[in-house]
């Protein structure tokens, strides 16, 4: 068992109740050492272990306000666009979308698979939550807002639009696969809710080359899933009678 | 500013979106720091600086079945009863209870303010997320399960309660604060929901004594907030026409 591992099972028997008889020394608690870097993305999906998700609770992502002023900046190592405004409730609890950017090749794999280029769309609740809503790109038909986003790079790096759609870079059908991990880039932050979804969105060649161009290597190398429990939310036209299509 | 403080804020910029144009090596990534240990438990609570939850979703703590079987232990630092099976709907979001134990005194402190124990409600999501409902003792009239539980320590420190009513240990009322922090012994790990509720239950004096005779000392030291949210939920007489009462 590897170091990773071994530490991930002991946080795991620790959360799980297994009661370990173990003193605990509270007068010298500068000793105890926080353990951490287990739970980090990205990392390989492996649909076939996908579980199904908690019954007993709202599963759906729902995008709403998706029209928002966005501003386009090239950050020094991904394509950046700020936004304020969106919202999403996503597994029943609210968040709104702070900014999404753009790795290539793809951060995460399916099934070992990369795609030429991810969309991170980087959501955060009241209390601080932050949940990633990851998109995988593919070669197909030009998108309408990926357009204006390189258009808007071409002036100085950086551009506003305003009132853009933001929900045309993402797939209409919110079908994700959710594990619990962190950011992709320093700090890597921990507390992350990652949702990628399943449905590929398509860019013309020539609009993934335009960004490949910019950046073809910002892609965080995998991590392991160290035994995190990764659930499956299936395709909504499988749910249709359950839960309202999500809006696009 | 102290470098918690630093890291803290250099970790809200980023999330905040707030764009740095900064270029990263992705061909050493093994030089990238995770920067965790901003984030612990406990934490002193200034009510007056909680602010109110997100109105766009649930906020309440919904306790049910709860009676379960339930096996207490003294596991070398705190008297701990493991369970299986009460559930709790927390912001909208479905969570088994683990296991609870107590502090002495109390870990978290509400204005500066100490209670001589302090019961910790451990639960976990499917996703593997965690969540600990904080409950605050007071000397008072007697708890029913109180006594089961150090009654099942006399003999040998351990014994098995079949079918307790586990909410009589928690307040009918579940207004809370809450905030973002971690385990509060090693692993210290920072993925944690913390819910402290505001209503004390009451133990009779001897019961807190027993409690206390055999830890007096595992409460952590108290952490800095640095900045992250502090989410009160008003009392139930005050929601009453907005979400049903939590049941017993």
């Amino acid at each position: 068992m590897s170091p990773v591992s071994r530490c991930l099972l002991s946080l795991a028997l620790l959360a799980a109740s297994t009661v370990h008889a173990q003193a605990l020394d509270y007068d010298h608690q500068e000793n105890w050492k926080a353990v951490h870097d287990s739970a980090q993305s990205p990392i390989d999906i492996p649909t076939g272990e996908a579980k199904a998700g908690d019954a007993l609770e709202p599963q759906d992502i729902r995008l709403s306000n998706a029209r928002a002023a966005l501003d386009v900046v090239d950050n020094g190592h991904a394509v950046e666009v700020e936004a304020k405004g969106p919202d999403a409730m996503i597994r029943g609890r609210h968040f709104k979308l702070l900014q999404f950017h753009f790795h290539a090749e793809s951060e995460h794999t399916v099934d070992g698979k990369h795609f030429p280029l991810e969309g991170h769309f980087v959501f955060r609740a009241a209390d601080g939550r932050l949940a990633v809503v990851g998109v995988m790109y593919r070669e197909g038909s030009a998108n309408p807002l990926a357009a204006k986003v390189l258009a808007a790079l071409e002036k100085e790096g950086h551009g506003e639009l305003s009132k853009a759609d933001i929900s045309v870079l993402l797939p209409k059908d919110k079908a994700y696969y959710h594990y619990l991990g962190s950011l992709t880039t320093p700090p890597l932050t921990e507390n992350v809710e990652w949702y990628v979804l399943q449905a590929p969105v398509s860019l013309s060649p020539a609009q993934i080359s335009q960004f490949r161009a910019r950046y073809a290597h910002n892609n965080r190398k995998l991590q392991e899933l160290n035994g995190r429990p990764l659930i499956r939310f299936p395709s909504v036209s499988l749910t249709a009678n359950r839960t309202a299509p999500a809006s696009r």
